[in-house]
């Protein structure tokens, strides 16, 4: 696969074959292309808890708020859950802010998600205190972004954006529309 | 290349082969890799700007700080300059804040480039003021990340984390060495 092809098939998926477990060690791979790639003055104050049993994952799941735009879905119902989880912590005794290092390491684990021949979904809207205390997660580390993974079963469809509406919706198939920007409203000249 | 080769082949560079010019095409190609990235739900705020005359690198150069950690380099020298900018923007008519969006965009780019025998750095300390006023950039657009881009000429090796110090340096043959974390040290277990 090219790399446009990785970024393509590289969608946000909501819905899994939870029965597909997953390998520690996908994940540890993950976390190691994380690891490899850009971080703010080579700062690296990112640490990662990686979860993929079931038990562990029930225990992630409700501190995750989903798609914040599909008012009558309340996330995914179980069998379509996912089977792991990757969580992107912030060592404040390392840095004081994070800057989008946690974007730069988490673009790099989706994409490799997508040629192990996962997929998921970055979620920065959390249930931190619920999430802290249910983990035990030290206060030293600042929740910052949890990555939902699994073998996705849902179809994502790139739509030409109309009349500015950003907002990704379901058809009555259950594809998963997302309207994305044309290139050129995004390059501007000046 | 597998997307590890890709990643590991991804390297912070900052001296070039100025002489090298990148194509305009070859940019946009990167932008649209960027816009078919993740986006915090689904907004797409991002904007870019692409330069790659000589004329209009001369202009976009001043206002990038070089590598902090180099005490005694204050950047590339004429002829090992980048010979291709993107400057990404945030619009704020669209959004107020930009989270990481601006970290997934930069890693799909910067990863892109690799792919197209370019390479680069990411760039956030950057003389805003200076670059704003050069560039005629509107206040409706924060400038969020300069990518300077070329024709690498310098050797980078990632070496193992020595008592905690992430400060990069180069030895006496021009080699950048970049110290990196041991993976047993990002993934905690609670």
């Amino acid at each position: 696969m090219t790399l446009k092809d990785i970024v393509l098939k590289t969608r946000s998926y909501r819905r899994f074959n939870e029965s597909h477990r997953i390998e520690y060690k996908t994940l540890e791979n993950l976390v190691d292309l994380a690891r490899l790639s850009s971080s703010g003055a080579n700062r690296q104050p990112l640490k990662y808890l990686i979860y993929i049993s079931q038990e562990d994952c029930a225990r992630v799941y409700p501190s995750v708020v989903w798609a914040a735009y599909l008012k009558d879905w309340d996330g995914p119902e179980p069998g379509e859950r996912p089977s792991g989880y990757i969580i992107i912590l912030g060592d404040k005794t390392i840095a004081e802010g994070f800057g989008v290092d946690h974007g730069i390491a988490a673009q790099s684990i989706m994409l490799g998600s997508t040629e192990a021949g996962l997929g998921g979904c970055m979620i920065a809207s959390i249930r931190r205190d619920q999430l802290r205390s249910e983990l035990k997660i030290p206060d030293k580390f600042e929740i910052l972004l949890i990555l939902a993974l699994g073998k996705p079963v849902e179809n994502v469809i790139i739509d030409m954006i109309k009349d500015g509406d950003v907002k990704y919706w379901r058809d009555s198939e259950k594809n998963h529309h997302v309207p994305k920007r044309p290139l050129d409203e995004l390059i501007i000249k000046l």
